[in-house]
């Protein structure tokens, strides 16, 4: 199926999530966006994740960034098509740049597009980008301090994954204090902790978004 | 001195940070914009600047938070006057945001003033708030790529502080590569390697704020 974009959709960014948001639903595509401070590790957990559902499923992914191509060539080195977005200036991905990738990608093969949002933990809260969820990494080095600091993301995220666990005993982070910050902000948000790098943790992920997928696309 | 703001001031960025510009060197005070992603330890940062430098210099902090007092709590514990700016859904500071809490401050005793940003390695990076020298915290947990992947913040910082040093035995971080990498995008940097919680390094920038004050605001 070849998708045109009407102008239209790319004057509003609320037709332009929505427009997403059919093109997903009508193509059983399960899309995650996935938000954090730079350097909490979302490539990372990308790459990971991509490893352990590759022989099940399908995958795509949007990579959003100011500059390079960095991330995306991580993605492609292991065979997942993948759309660079460079921002230039911009503090967060918006619904009318990802439906310009929708042409680049071929959706009626695709199982599961992830979205790696810019790295910010401020503007990418605001945007709707047509997604079944929105996923906020936090790493244990941030300090749990951020979800109370930051609590526009942690509202608004239906998952919050703690990464970077094999750190905790080098820096100060209390996993009760971050479950009692995020439960007071968000009771129905679910929180995951896992380190992307040693695989610790990362089942309960890949359960999460297998079930997504079944609960979302296949029911 | 009672300093009045004027309406017009306030409309307008550009007027702002001139105005503020105005007041800071009238006052012969050296003023300090320090940024970074959350969580990259710019408060524990201040925390032990402000101890190495109370016994020479009055100093003032400006916190920036999207939420919370609890940076502001942990600079007034200390004894350090510190006027906490909470932006709720704002994702950087600004000239207007600074000029009002100049009432709040006795700038005739004053030496050294402090703004801490909102944790954002992207949109602070455009903003003038008046300020001798912008410095961005970089924490090695968050990867040395991130130099090239949002290069307008270190492009027109003057300082590049690498904190966390303690943290490069369990994380992949390597100095030499974001050396050259500023270096690349920012040949008049400064690059200072520390870690705040340790002390180790810190030496260097407190020297390097000392003879700031020397030649900025002594001479």
């Amino acid at each position: 199926m070849k998708i045109k974009l009407q102008e239209d959709v790319l004057k509003d960014q609320n037709l332009a999530a929505e427009f997403n948001r059919e093109v997903f639903k009508k193509n059983k595509i399960l899309v995650i966006n996935l938000m954090s401070s730079p350097g909490a590790g979302k490539t990372t957990l990308l790459e990971e994740t991509v490893k352990a559902l590759a022989d099940e499923f399908t995958i795509g992914v949007i990579e959003g960034d100011l500059a390079t191509e960095r991330d995306a060539e991580r993605l492609r080195s292991l065979g997942i098509k993948t759309v660079q977005i460079n921002t230039v200036g911009g503090c967060h991905l918006d619904a009318r740049m990802i439906a310009k990738t929708i042409p680049e990608f071929d959706f009626q093969t695709m199982d599961i597009l992830f979205i790696e949002n810019i790295g910010n933990l401020v503007c990418p809260a605001g945007y709707d980008l047509g997604q079944n969820y929105k996923v906020v990494v936090l790493s244990v080095p941030e300090g749990n301090d951020k979800i109370p600091k930051y609590p526009v993301m942690f509202k608004r995220s239906d998952v919050t994954i703690i990464n970077k666990i094999d750190l905790l005993p080098y820096v100060s982070f209390y996993l009760d204090e971050a479950q009692n910050d995020l439960m007071a902000i968000n009771p129905q948000a679910q929180l995951m902790a896992l380190s992307a790098r040693t695989g610790d943790g990362m089942e309960k992920w890949i359960n999460w978004i297998k079930d997504s997928y079944q609960r979302c696309i296949k029911h």
